[in-house]
Order: structure tokens, then C-alpha cells, then sequence
């Protein structure tokens, strides 16, 4: 055998030998805040065409019933279909959680193949919780592992996010460290998404999560039954780093490993929106409520932005869809600035149809600010210099956006968004909501984790 | 709309507009020829353990029937587990055939997923044809484009492969040429294959092709439904150049469309192995009868290569498993020279075992040539030198190896070894390889291309 000591390898000896008792309990309650926050956006991903698509498509390839739920039908399926629809529908309404220094949304990759998974071989809460921390502890150092060079060109939660949801399965199967390895190495071959679909506003941000879950699903699957890949998959000579990064950073792999818990550190949507408009959306709001400002005595907003910033959203220049609005730094301010929040209903309602949200989205620029991308993506700032019509310039900075850990969503607020997310397409009652709260918040003593919402 | 003008879309209105009366009479022949070559090859791959895998997971996540036929177990399944299973057992044997300038293996991708959707649709032999020549010249193409700098790292066959199948499905589904587009845009942003597994004697090749043939097949399916995609998947400004190539030539992709049939340019293996070793190989055995020397006067061979050879093969030093003996330099060699040829039989009964093939092994070695990496891609040359045990320094060289298209396999050739390789794991007997062989020439005329080989 080759040198064990690898740092792909020793994330893998962790993984393996982590257990619940090693999570310090505040984690342990965050991954409940995540898995509602989860289960709430894929609920509202329903009806959405791309997400329509995949359903017709599994209703063709896969079989016509099975152990794992679809949750925006509430049909049966096979794990790997399921993981398919349930991963394209979370990613949807871009109300699902992110994690900053490594830009990956682990949740909607994540759960998805794990609750798949944990239906068809009667896993326990207990077991999801600890499968669904390894993989955001896996996924994110490896985010953070291959770096910003690769996010300007690829979709970090389809690349690595099929990683993710690999470590993830491979967890909850209970695969040893090699079994753990050879699950990455054949989701790393697999690791693929561009951001080359922003310019057409195209449906492949959904074709992403869902293949990021299913193939990473498939990858542990295949690795239990014998399927070998790649050991160094990330930082060997051939592997990821190589082909689709320049500034990866080995270390980042084993960053803490049982000390730092990423899974802590992930964000909440507070806006329907990409996160790369959140700060600045924080700071516009802050400075029109501290200087008492209406939309219309606004003359110009700059947005003081990372490189990040500009590369996702730069594209977006005269949205077409609502989703792509969503990307839209300028449509995101406008809402902010005429109706007070960014919320699906804003999105919905106003984001491409009303006049004085594309005049205010016309006002918006985006500037690259060398303080802001140096912290970034450690830290989020968000800053704007607003024009007034009576020729005032005023500034207004947010150093923690909210949604971050240090400005978390509280239970309360995290119930009332699940409720509203289950209500935007009439996904899940409000009832029915708050049954999955409740279970939820038990998840640790749930003896299994099957029939969230019941067939209609 | 944007300018409709780049080259993915020309590309694209090309495939949309082809018939089969656009195409020389010769290359619709020779594509008869690749696709007998191909099914024998798929038939051979049968009981590969990386394959059985496959068929496993395709028995738990897939439907118990369908329309598409497995061929390495003539059960039925949905199209989509037949493209991933069909396409896992074509290249497995490494007797699938490969084009030079992409280096692309184009049967293991675009024949499986036509097929399968093609069974799914109940389309003639006539239309099998067009599809099949589609794929090869949009997937030709778009390696070329891909350059030299992606198969450094990349598996062309794994990326670009999504690609290849896609169009070919998109336009077996009569899709025009703004759905042909889609379904790119879904398959580019999919595509993923990286060499790392080399290493570890890992089964990722067999989940490249099988991905790729199953998800090119996905795209169009749901290009089709009317899923979107990005339009400039190769050229754009996030990509899969920008993200995966340092010296893509747009030129390529429109290079000749409709004067130039690339489809005819792919050769056949005459060797068992990977086709970076051909050309030594051949110029190894042409040496060895001019000189009528025997392996034991050999004491040292130096082949001459291009840089791409040495990349793919260079990692295998020792080889544990016979797949990876023929990614084995000094192997392929060995059996040439001992055994008088490298064909699936001697592989199976020397190339691990045999103290007389490691021996030879050790005293062979790559070094890098500039004139034949210059001609590296467009041509394959192979040049050894041999130092005898008593004193001589001997050379050779040979420009065509066998097998590509100016020095390609007749008939009779391609016939016995289609046989040899229905013969090698029982996966067709001679009867039913002749009764294949015999739809294969008449395939133009062909009603229906379902039932290739009855249930057992």
C-alpha cells in the first residue's frame, strides 16, 4: 500500500471514527437547525420546471416505487431518485444555507443522499445527524481545499458537493477509512458544474445539487460493494486539485479536524436570494433605516464587493427569470430598498414585474473592494455608498450579515421561515410544518426517519 | 437572444441538419465496422467485477424491466441503466476504438446511449446510423477543441464523452439545433473524468464511460422535456475551457463539418491495451522480425513517445491487476515480444503471472521525443531502440500503427475479433457473434435495433 498519511486519507480516518459523543452538543442542535432549514427549502422547491423536469425523468428511468421519499410529491422512490429530486428541489428558492470560507451550500447536497440513503437501510436520527456532520465536515474543508481559483469558473456545491454527500453516505453505511477514500475517489472523478449557465439563466444550478447528491450517494454505494477510486483524488498529481484549481491548499483538509467544526459555521438565508448579495443587502437596509431614507430619494447605490461578488453575479445584467433575478445584485437592493426585505414573496411578487424595481436595479453597481476581498471568504462585509437625490453621499458598512453564525437565525425565526417556505407553493401545510419542526428538534431520539409528509 | 453565431451553436445547427444521404456511403460503412467493433467489445466486458458493480447498483436503484437490453446479461432495464451498464462493459477489455487527434474513445460513449434510447423509442438501424455519426463528429471535435493541456489531467473520453453521447442521443430524438444546444449545455456542465486513478489500479475508467454514456443520454432526455442549459458550455467565459484547458482552439469544433467525416478517421485496436503503447508495440514486433531476434537476445528497449503517453502510462510502474498491465509500457511490450502479440488472451494468461514478462518488463523505458510529440496528436508514430545482449544498437519505426485508418482492419479482421471477444467471457457464442455480425452490415436496412442477444 501507498503512504497512508495523505491528507485526503487522514480526513478519512477521521470521518470513520467520529461518533456522536465526539460532537460538542451545540453542534449537534445547529445540524437540527440545518436539516429544518433543509427539509423547508426542498418542500418549497416544488413545481419549479427544472425540478418538474427531473421528476418526469425519474418517472421514466427509475422504478415506480421505493423506500425513499420525494418530498415535493410525497411519492416512493429509490434512494438514488429521490436523492436526485430532493437535491434539485433544495437549491431552488435559494433559501437553503451556505458556508462561507469554503462558498458551498452543504445542505442541499448533503441531506438529500443522506435521508435517501437512511430510509432504505432504517437508519436512526442519531445516525443522520452523525452521517450528515461528517459529510459538512468533509465537504467544506474540501471547499476550502480547492480554494477561489476554482470557484470563479466552477459551482463548488456541484464539484465538491458530490464529495460531500459521498463522505456523507459512506458515514451513515459506516464504512471504515478505506471505504470512506474509495467512496471520494469515485465521487471526485465524478466532481463536475460550471457557472457558465448565469448567462443564460439556465436550469443547471438544479441539474447540480441533484447529480452533487445522487452520484455522491452512488459513489458510497458503490465503494460498500467493492468499487475502488482514486486514493489521492484531491491532491494527487491527476486528481482535483490539479485540474480545476491553482491555489489549493492541502491543509485546509485536515483544518481542526475534532476541534473546528465547520458544520457550526454555516450560514442561513435570511434573503431568497445568492448569498453574494446578502451583505450588501444588510448594509443598504441598515443605512436606509439609520438615515430613514425611501427608495426614491435614492439617486445611486455602489456596492463595495469581494471578486466573488462580481464573478457570480457580473453576468446577470437584465434578469429574465425570478431565479436569475436572484443573481441579481441590483433586483436584490431594489426589493430591499422598496419593500423592506428580499423574501420569496418579494421575489415572486415584485422582482421582475414592477417598474420601480428595475429602475432602482438600474441604479446599482458593483464595485471590487481590496479590504472586503482580502477577508473574503473568511468573512462576508458588506458595504454601500448610497447617492441621495439631494446630493448627500452616505456609507453604511456590515461586518457580520445576517444569517452568519455570529448573527444567527434564531429557533423562532428559523420555524416561521420553515413555515412560510412550506407554504410558497403549498408544499407542506402549515400543520404539517410544524409536525417536522417538532420531529426535528428531536431528531438525536428518532428511531427512524421515514414518512415526513404523508401521500396525497 | 445572444448572437447565435459561436461555434457550439454552428456545431450544433450542422448536427441538427444532417442525413444520412449527407454522408459518404464509405463512412457509413466504416461506422457499421466501429459499432460490430464496439458491441463485441461491450459483450467482452462481461463479469469485470468494476461492471458487476455496476449491475448491482443498476438492480437496486433502477426498474426490474424495460426497454433497453444489458448485453453482458440480456436483462432489460430503462435506457438510463442500460447506457450506464453498457457503457462501463465497453471499455473494460480496452478493445474499443479511439480516435487520434481527441483522443477520444468514441464507441464506449455515444453507442451505448443510442442504443439504449433508441430501444426505448423503437427507431430503426437507419437512424442508429445518423445518431451514431452525430455523436462521433460533435465528440471528435469537441476533444480537439479541448486540446492537449485537458488530457494532461482529464480523461477526454469521461468529459468530453458526456458531450459525445448527448449530441448523438439529441439527435436520435430529432431535437433541432437549439436542442441539441441544451442538451450540450446539461452534458458540459456534467462532464468530469480525472487520470488520478491510474495510480491505484482503480475502477474509475469504467464509471467515466459509463457516467458519460448514461448522463450524455440524460441531457438530451431532458433537453428534450425542455430542461435548459448553457449555450456556450465549450467556448464561454466559465465554460469547460476556461475551467478545464489551457489551449482550446474554438477552430475545431466547426473544423470541416460536412467535408471532413472524423467519424472515419478512428482506428481500431489491435492490441489489448491502451493505445498510448500501440506504436511501440508495432514497431517492437516489425524490429524483432526484421532482425529475427527473440526476447531473450533483447537486453534493453527504449521506446520514443510523445508527452501524453508518458503522462497516462508513466504512473504504472508495477502492476498489480491486468487492467492496469495494459496501461503498462514495459508489459505490452513483454508480450509482444514473448508472446508475439499483446491480444486479450495473452494479457489474461502472462501479463501478471509470468516470471519472463516482468523480466522484459523492467528493461524497457519511455523517454520523451520531440519530433514525435510534435506530431502527436494528428499522428501516432512509434519508434523503439533496441540494444541486443550482444552488442547491437538497433532501431525502428512506424509511422501508421495498425489499426488506425490508413492501416485499418478489414472485414475478416474485425469479424475474428469480434468472435474472440464474444468468446472471451462466454458473453456470446460464435453463433450468436455471426448472427450479430450479419444485422451489423445490413444495419441501414434494419427495422428495429432490439433482441441482439436472446435471454438465457
Amino acid at each position: 500500500m501507498p503512504n497512508q498519511t495523505y491528507p485526503t486519507r487522514q480526513l478519512c480516518t477521521f470521518l470513520a471514527g467520529l461518533t456522536l459523543a465526539d460532537v460538542p452538543a451545540p453542534v449537534v442542535e445547529r445540524t437540527k437547525d440545518l436539516y429544518l432549514d433543509w427539509m423547508a427549502s426542498a418542500i418549497a422547491g416544488k413545481d419549479a420546471p427544472a425540478v418538474r423536469r427531473l421528476q418526469e425523468f425519474a418517472a421514466a428511468m427509475g422504478p415506480a416505487t421505493g423506500d425513499a421519499e420525494v418530498l415535493v410529491d410525497r411519492r416512493r422512490t429509490s434512494p438514488y431518485f429521490a436523492a436526485l429530486i430532493n437535491g434539485a428541489s433544495s437549491h431552488v428558492v435559494e433559501q437553503d444555507d451556505v458556508h462561507n470560507g469554503s462558498v458551498l451550500h452543504p445542505a442541499a447536497v448533503v441531506f438529500p443522499a443522506v435521508l435517501a440513503a437512511a430510509q432504505a437501510e432504517g437508519k436512526t436520527g442519531a445516525e443522520v445527524l452523525l452521517a450528515s456532520i461528517a459529510g459538512y465536515e468533509a465537504g467544506i474543508r474540501i471547499g476550502e481545499f480547492m480554494g477561489r481559483s476554482h470557484y470563479r469558473v466552477f459551482h463548488t456545491t456541484g464539484t465538491v458537493g458530490t464529495l460531500a454527500a459521498a463522505a456523507a453516505v459512506a458515514k451513515l453505511y459506516g464504512l471504515d477509512a478505506e471505504g470512506i477514500n474509495q467512496a471520494l475517489g469515485s465521487a471526485g472523478t465524478q466532481a463536475a458544474g460550471l457557472w457558465e449557465f448565469l448567462r443564460d439563466a439556465a436550469d443547471s444550478k438544479q441539474l447540480h445539487t441533484a447529480k452533487a447528491a445522487a452520484d455522491g450517494l452512488q459513489s458510497a454505494w458503490l465503494a460498500r460493494a467493492g468499487f475502488t477510486g482514486a486514493k489521492q483524488i484531491l491532491e494527487g498529481p491527476q486528481g482535483m486539485a490539479a485540474g480545476m484549481s491553482t491555489d489549493a491548499n492541502p491543509a485546509a483538509l485536515t483544518d481542526g479536524l475534532g476541534t473546528r467544526w465547520a458544520t457550526a459555521e454555516t450560514s442561513f438565508k435570511f434573503f431568497a436570494s445568492c448569498r453574494h448579495t446578502h451583505p450588501a443587502a444588510d448594509a443598504l437596509k441598515a443605512l436606509m433605516q439609520r438615515e430613514d431614507l425611501r427608495a426614491e430619494q435614492i439617486e445611486a447605490v455602489t456596492t463595495h464587493v469581494h471578486q466573488g461578488a462580481i464573478d457570480v453575479l457580473g453576468p446577470v445584467v437584465n434578469p429574465s427569470t425570478i431565479h436569475q433575478a436572484k443573481f441579481s445584485m441590483g433586483t436584490v437592493l431594489a426589493l430591499v430598498a422598496v419593500h423592506a426585505h428580499a423574501g420569496l414573496g418579494e421575489f415572486e411578487q415584485h422582482a421582475l414585474q414592477d417598474a420601480r424595481i428595475a429602475a432602482f436595479r438600474d441604479k446599482v453597481t458593483m464595485e471590487l473592494d481590496d479590504e472586503i476581498n482580502a477577508a473574503y471568504p473568511r468573512q462576508w462585509i458588506g458595504r454601500v455608498t448610497v447617492r441621495t437625490t439631494d446630493g448627500r453621499t452616505l456609507g453604511a458598512r456590515v461586518d457580520v450579515p445576517k444569517g452568519d453564525p455570529d448573527n444567527t437565525l434564531s429557533r423562532p425565526e428559523l420555524e416561521a421561515k420553515a413555515i412560510q417556505l412550506g407554504a410558497f407553493r403549498h408544499g407542506a401545510s402549515e400543520a404539517e410544518m410544524r409536525a417536522i419542526i417538532a420531529r426535528v428538534w428531536a431528531l438525536d431520539r428518532a428511531p427512524h426517519v421515514n414518512n415526513w409528509l404523508p401521500a396525497q
